[in-house]
């Protein structure tokens, strides 16, 4: 058994942009909105942040009001999409509940929506255009390559099915030639699909959904759930027995979790890139 | 053994359309641009015209020459974009190599596009939201509606991931529930996956490539695969040796091909509305 190390990559990963960035002719523009007062999104933010100084982003965290409008959102997205120095813009999640969070998101230009979760970026991957996509897939498909776990051929079961994670992971498997299973709450006996992956990637939020048992031998595992129980993080993979059959397996913390501002700082690249090419 | 009737279904779905239709204030209008002289192409468009006619649409089919610049199609897409008497924009597929396929399709209003085929109607596909999709894997899902077949918690196993039929059924066979296996050229040990099947769905274009021994007892097929040999038709499915196993199979000729035309008949009413609601 092999742990998949996501602060390895993730340094290595961070080393590679700074040696990129260095040739580029101006600083890259990341600006992160964020609504409101939730103590996760103060936590996220603050990682984004870091990792933007350290790759000497131009950082522009703008915090609005609780109660702020839709319309005052659209309004500040447009002038976002319409600075040429601007080359992502986020938006953090969960946004309240009175903004409609796909209209916020669809309104960022696709080519500066580094987290990958408008519509027509999510088009394009299906289709298997180059296109910006979500951070955390991105970084499974980057913690498997670093580690020369081909996936061509190979069958990969993905448990969860959302817009986030599952969809597109099972968008970019398929495009890379893997034989792909989806399965999800309605899925009935899902030890018999976990039991037959190659490769299986747990991506529900349900601490220790995937026990040693359901695990075929010598199966790659890849956990994205971060469940957190009394202040301590669980993963989706009951770590125990599982490390008992598989070959390689990502621990929670210091996997797949890890590895997501990585991606957000690639994409921040890949997003001037595109919009170069592209205009 | 039961034969799923697509021309059965077809007329239902035609029949109900003309009964809604009959409350409309005008006549809805589709256009169809052809480019060059494919003989399929002529075909095809012939259905549709004749779907038009019988459904009252106002059918505009324009011809264009083998040699008409990218830059005029997309002149004569803006235009159709733009008038209010025109709900549904098809390009009939394929097109000269000189034209990009992709931007043209994209370049239609998602709103209008009849085929479903941009980036960001797939996109929307993908996220589970109420949007026009292909016709083919629209054409699928009617077909088991139609027999009762419910996908809810069924193992769904698809041969084939083009754009226009594999991969947006995946996404809508997910958002409808079943748990899917997507396999194609590159999947190993097909027959594993195949045998696996509640419903097995073959969309490859290789006749016969699906015999009996492939499919588990009392499987629902749907066979997807139009392949002409000889002037004669056969489906991706070796309807001789699969009968004896599968409950329902959609015949080829006579199954999910007679469907298409029905469902771009539906897309078109689709078209109309979603383009009301959203303006």
């Amino acid at each position: 058994m092999e742990l998949l190390d996501g602060k390895k990559v993730k340094l290595e990963i961070l080393e590679d942009l700074k040696k990129e960035l260095s040739n580029y002719e101006r600083k890259l523009g990341l600006v992160v909105i964020e609504v409101g007062d939730d103590p996760a999104s103060l936590v996220y933010v603050g990682q984004k942040a870091k990792m933007a100084s350290e790759l000497d982003y131009n950082f522009n965290h703008i915090k609005l009001d609780e109660n702020v409008s839709e319309e005052e959102i659209l309004k500040i997205i447009d002038e976002l999409n319409n600075d040429d120095m601007v080359d992502g813009i986020l938006v953090q999640m969960p946004l309240p509940k009175h903004l409609d969070a796909k209209k916020i998101q669809n309104s960022i230009d696709p080519y500066k929506d580094v987290d990958g979760l408008s519509d027509v970026n999510a088009g394009k991957l299906m289709h298997g255009v180059d296109t910006l996509i979500p951070c955390t897939p991105y970084g499974v498909m980057d913690i498997l390559k670093y580690y020369n776990i081909d996936v061509e051929g190979k069958h990969v079961v993905i448990v969860g099915r959302s817009d986030l994670v599952g969809k597109p992971l099972a968008s970019l498997m398929t495009n890379n030639n893997a034989t792909v299973t989806v399965c999800h709450s309605k899925t009935k006996d899902l030890i018999k699909h976990t039991k037959e992956a190659d490769i299986l990637i747990a991506a529900v939020g349900k601490k220790g959904l995937i026990t040693g048992d359901m695990i075929k031998e010598n199966a790659v595992v890849i956990d994205v759930g971060i469940n957190r129980v009394d202040g301590k993080l669980y993963g989706d993979v009951d770590f125990e027995t599982a490390k008992e059959k598989v070959s390689f397996i990502t621990p929670v913390p210091g996997g797949v979790g890890q590895m997501t501002v990585a991606e957000l700082a690639k994409n921040v690249v890949k997003a001037y890139t595109l919009r170069k090419d592209n205009r």
